[in-house]
């Protein structure tokens, strides 16, 4: 029952289009960099550590497909398809964390088939390496779940959020695994519903006691006390701790704060962005307004009607209780917990 | 272009579904009482003072069908469709505030012939003054919206709401009629969307500039200093202040106060319940959890997945900024401003 989102398959890359479930499990099979990057872009693939799997995934088929030519033109078209694949979503560093360090890779190697080879490889890596950060993130942050608790989460931050085990849900799922009763409150998250859509799906799968509420009734529940603590993925970190994460995580925090209710965010460290200062410098991006007014062909709203559509916000981090991460949680000042976890490949 | 959701007619109750809002302009003509508990049941009609008027018409209709008898027979028929009314909808306290005021008056009349006409009188009476109160609430809430102001306002509360010109939504509209030159954002309001589907529709017909958001982006917007206060309803208001309405007005409510954003609810005097002295004490309609996992028949989430639907929360006083009624601005502390504003047909 284990979900891959994404896998390399002999050169292409097999996909579960996110966008369809939980209607039906359909896997799209993408031979080209256009196609990872239309899966990107219409998030059939979404979550920043899966961005990151997925990135690697298509920079690594577009070399291969990079014809006879010297290194200096090889590096050149391959930079070309790095930023075509960049170019896809502003928000999640994960995207240029992985693209990054594929580059890195590439400028070691000798010759051409050196570098085709070794993005394979690396790709390979960081998927690995996701999945790996996924379990040990997810062992730190069960410590910080009591048996008993009903968790808050918003969005998805599941396997089909990294390719590996979760983060959010990586955390909830390895509290479960450890025998403590547990259940969770879904925010459907407006306007693409993964919470409703993909939350819902890979609890129910996991056996996880899961009630699915509109985002508008969190507030309501914390207030009725029936919420323990929240745990989200993020999309970027900033070396202060602030976190962009799906729009409406914002509000979720602002709320745990009044009502005194932790507030945890699970990530790996390929996440924080060390040289993104604060949350203010993080680019927000602002999504189609049919996202809002016509959800999945329903149309609700009146045609022509204005529409603000941005897929993220950001929390400062005055409000996050603890940053979860492969390497241990962080706690405020972040300026200097983040610094003392940080790895070789950080973004900086 | 005035908007009439309910209109009495030769007997008859013209109806105005808003369910199919903004899809078609669907009147229903209704002749029985079954039609009308059903309108209001399923929200064809909705907002506190419209569930009034809809149950004094109801009433009113239901009267004149009870055949031949005596008056205490004719007393005790009246009474059973009035408690098969009073069953439709438990929060909205205008809905039994309007049927107590059509029992005083029944019982004040001498024989059935008087009983009949008065009560059809009266339920004109109810329309009348409701809309009368509309208006000097929004005259008088509009000395707190300022030239340039943009106002957040959750689900409707416009003359779809209450038959007369609204009173979150009259509020603004006096400002807009003032020359006040205004915006407003709109939560699409889930899970019915009355927002997107009412809110927006009204105000694109008066010409307002309307920017439709889900509710998880509200508080984004606040941070960013978009939204210089807050609008809404309610369904029933306690003697001390604390406000039940639309579920998501509490995180509203929170939201604003975090960010120092005045937060204002525009409400009739019939929908202060003085003998409901806080809101612990007010029930909270569960509705159909299919509203949340099925809206208007698109399936967005696994089948069989728990749910939670409370389709309303409580504000406490202590975040409400203003109540605005038809007598005047109420300010904390409640219990006695609103008590000094107490009309003679208070609930009570």
């Amino acid at each position: 029952m284990k979900i891959k989102p994404i896998e390399w398959k002999e050169g292409n890359i097999c996909l579960l289009d996110q966008t369809r479930l939980p209607w039906e499990e359909l896997y799209l099979d993408l031979v080209d960099v256009e196609g990872i990057c239309e899966a990107i872009k219409f998030l059939r693939i979404r979550g920043a550590p899966a961005i990151g799997v997925a990135a690697a995934f298509g920079l690594a088929m577009g070399a291969q497909s990079i014809e006879g030519q010297s290194r200096s033109e090889f590096m050149e078209n391959l930079g070309s398809i790095s930023r075509t694949i960049a170019a896809t979503r502003p928000t999640a560093v994960n995207l240029f964390w992985a693209l990054d360090r594929m580059w890195r890779v590439a400028e070691n190697q000798e010759d051409v088939p050196g570098i085709k080879a070794a993005l394979i490889d690396e790709a390979g890596a960081i998927e690995r390496e996701t999945a790996e950060d996924d379990r040990k993130m997810s062992e730190n942050g069960a410590v910080l779940i009591q048996d008993g608790f009903t968790i808050l989460t918003h969005c998805n931050a599941g396997a089909l959020a990294t390719a590996g085990f979760g983060t959010a849900l990586g955390v909830i799922g390895a509290a479960h695994e450890q025998g403590k009763r547990i259940e969770v409150f879904a925010d459907e998250t407006r306007p693409l519903l993964q919470g409703a859509r993909l939350t819902a799906w890979e609890l129910m799968r996991a056996g996880i006691p899961v009630t699915l509420i509109t985002d508008n009734m969190a507030g309501h529940f914390m207030k009725a006390g029936r919420i323990d603590c929240v745990v989200v993925g993020a999309d970027r970190i900033a070396a202060n701790g602030d976190v962009a994460n799906k729009i409406g995580t914002y509000s979720v925090a602002v709320l745990a704060h009044e009502h005194g209710i932790p507030f945890y965010v699970a990530a790996p460290m390929s996440t924080v962005d060390f040289k993104t200062l604060t949350g203010d410098d993080i680019p927000i991006e602002e999504r189609d307004p049919a996202e809002v007014t016509c959800p999945y062909g329903l149309q609700i709203a009146p045609e022509g009607v204005r529409v603000a559509n941005p897929a993220f916000d950001v929390t400062p981090h005055e409000y996050v209780s603890a940053i979860i991460t492969e390497e241990g949680i962080a706690r405020n000042p972040y300026t200097d917990s983040l610094q003392s976890m940080r790895k070789g490949d950080a973004n900086a």
